[in-house]
């Protein structure tokens, strides 16, 4: 198979006459829809993830924690249109080797997960493998975009506006934070209420921060200048390019315009979870990282090929 | 792995507490969801089904036709509950060997039978897998309700009821109609428009008529007797079991008061799609099949164990 984003281009450039009810289509963290035709507004979030085995997880990784970043996952994407999650759809492919008892422990997970993170499982389908094919599991995740924001999307960061990330960044996967991340729901909500129209555009970091950077700057026809990385204590020893091509972070980055003040962390949250101004948005496309010995380096393929 | 059925019956046994929006979860063709907490009334319908090589498709089968069963078994679900088809999303796994232009006329023809199906893919997810791995795709497609009758389950059949399918019945994968077949959108709705609430009950056939009819007595806690079974031309000359144990017909099985009169061919349909009563609902659990010879036979596990 070709590298993922030629194949996303090639979708985003067939992407027309998507019918009634659709808002917007591929190339965001979700799709919105309407309810209906006559509806103007869009009313439904939506969005689907893959979780393969020896990609996205190891194979001696806990059931349980493969259930949850099944379903984390996808929370992350509709976090980043700042959307609260309603429900999901669940599909399974397990060698037929798979025992009984594990494959009950396995659903049993992914409900309790999705449960957890308010959008239980309304259905799915179970299919079996061929012995020896990786497990292979997606999770669909709907929610309902902010009342009065509406989506937040990827294309709408305009020139001028300060960039910001929650959190910190780097060594997810290695750490294994990549199984136990708090999806930014909360925080999402909390910024689409405090700035509203303010909050421009936003995705969530699951490639790397340099490469998703680069996907708003795309879709914004812009260009992203970051300046500051907030490093997790675990990736500081590292040189700071490293985290930005790390990926799986699950944290938010987002652009208001440059007047916007936030406070250091976002209320309410335990553990506190922090806002950084990173960077900046100017005219023109792709994305740098300055170093801090004030060096530019492309960012637009720092970070994993696929969304 | 065991049993689906199994699993599913496990699946079934936890759906509890599945949050506001869930109208009708687990266990039939789609689920049906609520707009909003606050609307009573389902205004969504949705199902997820997977297609993998070497188990719903040989690996010499053109793209174009894997794409269309991906979205026409989809699209039979969200027929089976007498529903319109309105938007999907897909998702492809694809081996790392497999050829760019290959990955890119698979997605165009997902997105040519999405749109011909009337369901646009509004969103979806790729991802690569190591060499050998069978192909994996998966489709979810969304539907509205029919706006007087609502979504057509399968546990509302009633003792004393007829039993119908359209069209005819058996040798679906070896004729290779299971590639070709035309989901019965247009004749659930017209069921729906004709018939209104007196269409108590129905299902698409997927994995034989024998196990999906004792689907439905098993979701209305009632027993289905079947004695007439109408054969595809290929199959006739096959003993009438078979074509029940076959499967992949994606003809729609349906229960009406007995006092309701079809007529034998759909209204309208090019091709015709016939009309045909096949047996009664009675008192009890189960499904059986009676013979032209007038033995009686078990046929609650005829098929395959798969939805």
């Amino acid at each position: 198979m070709p590298s993922e984003s030629q194949l996303h281009a090639h979708i985003a450039a067939q992407a027309r006459d998507l019918g009634p009810f659709c808002v917007t289509g591929p190339g965001d963290d979700c799709a919105a829809l309407r309810a209906s035709p006559s509806d103007p507004a869009a009313k439904l979030l939506i969005t689907v993830d893959q979780l393969i085995e020896s990609r996205h997880f190891t194979g001696e990784t806990p059931l349980d924690l493969i259930a949850r970043k099944a379903i984390a996952r996808s929370v992350s994407d509709i976090a980043a249109c700042a959307g609260t999650p309603a429900w999901a759809l669940a599909t399974g492919a397990l060698p037929t080797t798979f025992p009984t008892d594990k494959a009950r422990e396995l659903i049993d997970a992914l409900n309790r997960w999705a449960r957890d993170f308010a959008c239980p499982i309304v259905g799915g389908d179970l299919a079996s493998t061929p012995p020896g094919t990786p497990i292979h599991l997606s999770v669909t995740i709907a929610g309902t975009p902010h009342p009065t924001r509406g989506p937040v999307l990827r294309s709408t960061a305009q020139p001028g506006d300060a960039i910001w990330v929650t959190g910190a960044i780097g060594n997810s996967f290695a750490s294994g934070r990549h199984l136990t991340f708090q999806p930014r729901v909360r925080e999402a909500q909390w910024l689409a209420d405090t700035v509203g129209s303010d909050l421009h555009a936003m995705i969530d970091l699951s490639d790397g921060l340099g490469r998703d950077a680069a996907r708003i700057a795309l879709a914004s026809n812009a260009r992203l200048i970051i300046n500051h990385i907030p490093l997790a204590s675990d990736a500081l020893s590292r040189p700071p390019l490293q985290a930005a091509a790390d990926g799986e972070d699950y944290e938010l980055l987002f652009t208001t315009p440059p007047h916007i003040q936030l406070p250091p962390f976002v209320p309410n949250t335990n553990p506190p979870t922090s806002l950084t101004r990173i960077g900046t948005v100017v005219e023109g496309t792709g994305c740098i990282i300055i170093d801090p010995q004030g060096n530019e380096h492309d960012a637009t393929h720092l970070g994993w090929d696929h969304q």
